[in-house]
């Protein structure tokens, strides 16, 4: 995981970072600058990386007896056909970045994503795999493949939100909603088009870079071509399953912008809210297993939630930190957390186990993996 | 995965691996026998690296407000039940070790699984993931438990076997099943109760010291209890859950010997095999994708069958090689491997996809996964 933006910044609907909302650092302005630059860096030397990858195989290759070189002609083909894959998701990501540049306003960087990373800069290998993972939630997030698992997850969510405040009764466009962990922002977006204030936190700058431009610059449906599979080499039954091309966005927040209002900010979720009292509803879809000490995560959302206001979760838990070295983590089981939840003030309105749920699953891969969600909906006693 | 042993070995019936069997250099058996007391020492200080990742978990608790350590009393005293189940997790590896010594007839080696690690000795964090591995391919071949994964695997390949080997047309005692990649052996036991000879074949050291155990020293049905899912520490709903206890074996293969012939042989496939038109059956379960190169392993396969000899394969493609530094590896999809199959001269009987099939799958995680695997019978033409 990055280093974490201290600082609230705005990036819709001006599609630019706000340096001067926050009181930075210098140094710490200095470190988010040189961590932005490093994350662009492998973005921009995805092309490079991801042929490496594939030289690694075919070098390989070409140390097997002649005899089995014969009998992989239609594999060495299939490797020519992801290379070409990898070209175009390529040319997606240097529009991705092309954009980036005026998230911080006064950057200088030259982004060029088909050169060789210059003398000294090492892409870290976790660094590509953010990148291929960031693919991976655009397919989640904004394509027509990836509705199945929005549907189990972001559905069920909105319905909560929408009968609990119901627009018969509620000025939607005063109902402030916060979604901390929004990703690629599909599920504020969704929220916006129900009419609410709907604001969206996230961390990670690979999603944030993505998700300013969906947001902010894709004006056409399925405007763009990715395909998010072709860093899989097991369990695929077929080439054409590798090569499987994902268009997005299935719509474009441009071309119809939602009736309510969202907006994006960047930064650590603990460091970031503070204002007691202010939220109307939070809604957390896979997050709260993303802390150190999921505690500190549910006794900010009670704190800045308003009196009688919800909180709707939904995921796993699968602690982040559990096994991350020189990380601390404690990991409470559901039984237990219910329990922290309840001693921390909140009335439980529903609890629910077993919701099926997936997250980036490659549909045709051979290993199929799914979580049995937990499903919470807790209220904030109003005094 | 360990250095490979070369050697030719008998783990069965007389519970010692022969080291005069196999021509090995001098050198070769000195690596042996210092990677055979590098994993030695893994089960052996499983307990002391147990409990020191239940002690960084305490240490970081300590560091959190009162206000939440009062929260999590009930947590607390689940990582002092775990440590109880881990003291008994260790017990039963001090049996398995203790049995271990006299697989090499002139070990030297004091097996004491409470102790500290002597100075400069470090046990390497992946081999003390391989002894928790171990734990759960327990449950998966020799507990009650583990039968519905069993049942989805080894089934089918018995009762094609059992079909094709017709005991009314074959005498079974001389019908030879080779099993590569056997694991804890249960798929071998199974087979040698039908009547059949079978050998299987292992690599790991880990697999090779806990299957001696359970195939030679344990004498009566559910004589050990392990808990396999107590270093599970993400994706539990409830602390019994992962305080499950599994004992173990559900059935005694000491107490209950097979009707038939079955040996373990330690090595690398690749090495071990050289005799070609020997075997009347080869089952391979989760097996083919083990290989640097699977064109290699079906080619060996198809040598040492007979002609008219059968090739069960049932399992995924989960190539182990595909993302591990410094190792080479081609990972051709199902549709090239069938190709490659056809090419190689195999008839293919039998072509089947989406078996579902789930490996040391814990039953109670939210977290699921399953391998919708191909099941594969091939035939060796007569001439």
């Amino acid at each position: 995981m990055e280093q974490p933006s201290s600082t609230k910044r705005n990036c819709l609907p001006s599609a630019t970072f706000d340096e001067t909302v926050g009181d930075p650092v210098v140094e710490d302005m200095e470190e988010e600058r040189k961590n932005f630059f490093k994350i662009i860096a492998a973005f921009k030397y995805y092309r490079h990386s991801s042929v490496a990858e594939l030289k690694r195989k075919e070098c390989f290759l070409q140390t097997l007896p002649a005899s089995h070189q014969d009998m992989l002609h239609s594999y060495q083909e299939h490797l020519r056909n992801l290379k070409r894959c990898i070209d175009m998701n390529a040319q997606v990501i240097k529009q991705i970045i092309q954009d980036a540049n005026c998230l911080f306003q006064n950057a200088d960087h030259n982004i060029e994503p088909d050169q060789q990373p210059s003398e000294g800069l090492k892409i870290r290998y976790q660094d590509f795999q953010k990148v291929q993972i960031t693919l991976k939630q655009i397919f989640r997030d904004w394509s027509e493949h990836g509705k199945l698992e929005r549907d189990q997850c972001y559905k069920p969510i909105i319905e909560e939100i929408t009968t609990f405040f119901d627009p018969t009764k509620y000025d939607l466009s005063k109902v402030k909603i916060l979604v901390p962990g929004a990703g690629l922002g599909r599920l504020i977006y969704e929220l916006a088009c129900q009419g609410f204030y709907c604001e969206g936190n996230e961390f990670s700058l690979f999603m944030l870079i993505a998700s300013n431009f969906v947001l902010n610059r894709c004006v056409i449906e399925n405007q763009c071509t990715i395909y998010p599979w072709v860093h899989q080499f097991v369990n695929n039954l077929s080439k054409k399953h590798q090569l499987l091309p994902v268009s997005f966005p299935d719509v474009s927040p441009t071309k119809y912008p939602p009736k309510g209002t969202m907006n994006m900010v960047a930064g650590d979720f603990l460091q970031v809210y503070r204002d007691e009292n202010y939220w109307d509803c939070i809604a957390t879809c896979f997050f709260i297993d993303c802390a150190n000490n999921i505690i500190e995560f549910i006794e900010v959302i009670k704190n800045i939630l308003k009196p009688g206001g919800i909180w709707v979760n939904l995921g796993p838990l699968l602690y982040h930190f559990s096994d991350v070295p020189h990380e601390g983590s404690i990991e409470p089981t559901y039984e237990d957390l219910i329990e922290i939840i309840r001693s921390l003030g909140f009335i439980i309105l529903k609890n629910e186990t077993d919701v099926m749920t997936s997250y980036s699953q490659n549909p045709n891969s051979m290993h199929q993996s799914h979580y049995n969600s937990i499903y919470l909906v807790c209220q904030k006693p109003l005094n």
